[in-house]
């Protein structure tokens, strides 16, 4: 998709525009670090991709799409501390490469940054884009507790589930497109459309994560395969079979996710076995679809014409496709 | 000082009706637990009394009042952390009543909020406010890194300290009375030398903080008279004592302050002696005193009659002769 490409390559060289020079060096360089390995820059991306549904030119809204992505590699670094993370694609995390404290005062002000960004944008439009920031950002928080409360509770249900990852994942790539969209010229309930496009987008992106993580060609798959398992994260796929699975399946199932395998693979396979007992597979990709057909259903009901809208669809498409 | 009282209730009624009771409670409990053990509420009383100065009713001023209040507290369960502090005015600090990724995840949310109580501000200040917000948030995060800095430093001078000090306590007491002179309708001169009125006393205020924990009044002082020295922390009297003394002194107190001493209160005598004999205490006072006739200098040219000022002066040399 060259014309995404293009969009790409021009927030790539804002970002590399603003780099973090300044002293102390103690406290920027690690930014520079964590914006340099990088990832698919989705979140810029797509907000730049919502301002041009609406205007040609999208250099006004270059500083809010790197406000966001500050503030997504903000929440990276201090997610993996929780999570004592020692690898973020593929290279050592901030407080492994560094130390904590750094990993935690870098990130604080990475945060502020994304503020500072994103007073860069038209003058008339910082009120309200501060409080999509606002809103999303306490989102993102809240998810990030949900998700830990998640590890240590007993039971946790689909519902309960769905707003984490609302909250966690989806809310941040909507509130991007919803700025996108105002700073391209949208009306209010244009841009209304696009969040809710980008919420759902967002859930069926982390739904076919869930999915890769289990059933993921390993040739093509970045992370190991079967790694959800392994580490007894509840997923939809566990929460899901837990649902409908008889007395005996589920007692098995819960016994599995206590236990810290000493082989592996056949504690991968016997999951799977369940998984596929109870066609999880299936239903999880039909949720997933459900959640891409709510976002297209969004974004038809954008009043800009059907051309505008080609090149997000197709990118829709393409993130729910993918296999890495 | 009835009036300042005044505005103390004032603002503690508007954070009691804002207390953080949404879920979930594992994020946001430890936020109610650390603005409930207060402190004295010095930021978000200057920022009204920076307002009051301009206009009667500080009513629109609150918000920000309350931005800046929690703002300072998420700085402290951060710094809490980096510095392993068991102890906040006397209690468990979040990190170890709670976990450290409590600590971290509920300050991040807490800087949020700062942003968007901020943002219910009148609205067409918003853009203003935020960028002031910006700019002292961001010299908070360098001021700590330098602090961090130092620590392992072999050498600290001078005016790096003072800018250290003027980055992690000052520019937030500025920012918070600019903020408060703009809303109470101050123009950007006024406001500009209100800023530096905060920022001179916030310096004024870090060295009665440095002289107080040496020389303070054990029976008055809430802290342990000493603990700077016991703690090897470079303050201005270490630095400024290191600028003066000769090379024996120079090396007897490069020593002590290498030094985990087994006997406390030697020690503390030992670099008391050092500091008396090059006069320290009142050369740190003197400079006090000059950063506090700055402030009041940048007072007097706040286009304001003189009877506005009052208070706000009254706090000034209040806050200065402290001994607590």
């Amino acid at each position: 998709m060259q014309s995404i490409d293009g969009l790409r390559t021009q927030f790539l060289q804002y970002l590399e525009k603003n780099r973090f020079n300044q002293a102390p060096q103690t406290l920027y360089e690690p930014i520079n670090y964590i914006l340099k390995i990088g990832g698919k820059r989705m979140r810029p991306v797509m907000l730049l991709l919502a301002c041009r549904m609406f205007k040609n030119e999208v250099e006004d809204a270059l500083p809010a799409a790197f406000a966001v992505e500050i503030f997504h590699n903000f929440t990276l670094l201090h997610d993996d501390i929780m999570d004592d993370a020692p690898l973020r694609r593929g290279k050592a995390t901030v407080h492994e490469k560094y130390d904590i404290n750094t990993a935690i005062l870098s990130g604080d002000v990475m945060m502020i940054y994304a503020y500072q960004y994103l007073a860069q944008s038209p003058s008339p439009l910082i009120p309200e884009l501060l409080g999509i920031l606002n809103h999303v950002a306490i989102g993102v928080c809240e998810g990030q507790q949900y998700d830990i409360n998640f590890e240590t509770a007993k039971k946790v249900k689909l519902t309960e589930y769905m707003h984490m990852i609302e909250q966690k994942t989806a809310v941040l790539l909507a509130g991007a497109m919803e700025m996108g969209a105002r700073i391209g010229g949208a009306n209010k309930t244009d841009a209304q459309h696009v969040y809710n496009f980008g919420r759902d987008i967002g859930i069926a992106f982390q739904l076919q994560d869930d999915i890769l993580d289990t059933f993921g060609d390993p040739a093509k798959f970045g992370k190991k395969v079967g790694g959800d398992i392994a580490q007894n994260k509840k997923t939809f796929l566990t929460i899901k079979t837990l649902e409908l699975a008889d007395t005996t399946d589920t007692q098995t199932l819960c016994q599995l996710m206590q236990s810290i395998a000493t082989d592996e693979a056949a504690k991968i396979k016997k999951v799977k076995d369940l998984y596929e007992k109870y066609d999880i597979r299936s239903i999880a990709e039909k949720e997933m679809n459900t959640y891409l057909e709510k976002a297209l259903h969004h974004l038809n009901a954008v009043s800009v014409t059907d051309n505008r809208k080609t090149e997000i669809r197709e990118l829709a498409r393409y993130l729910i496709s993918r296999e890495v």
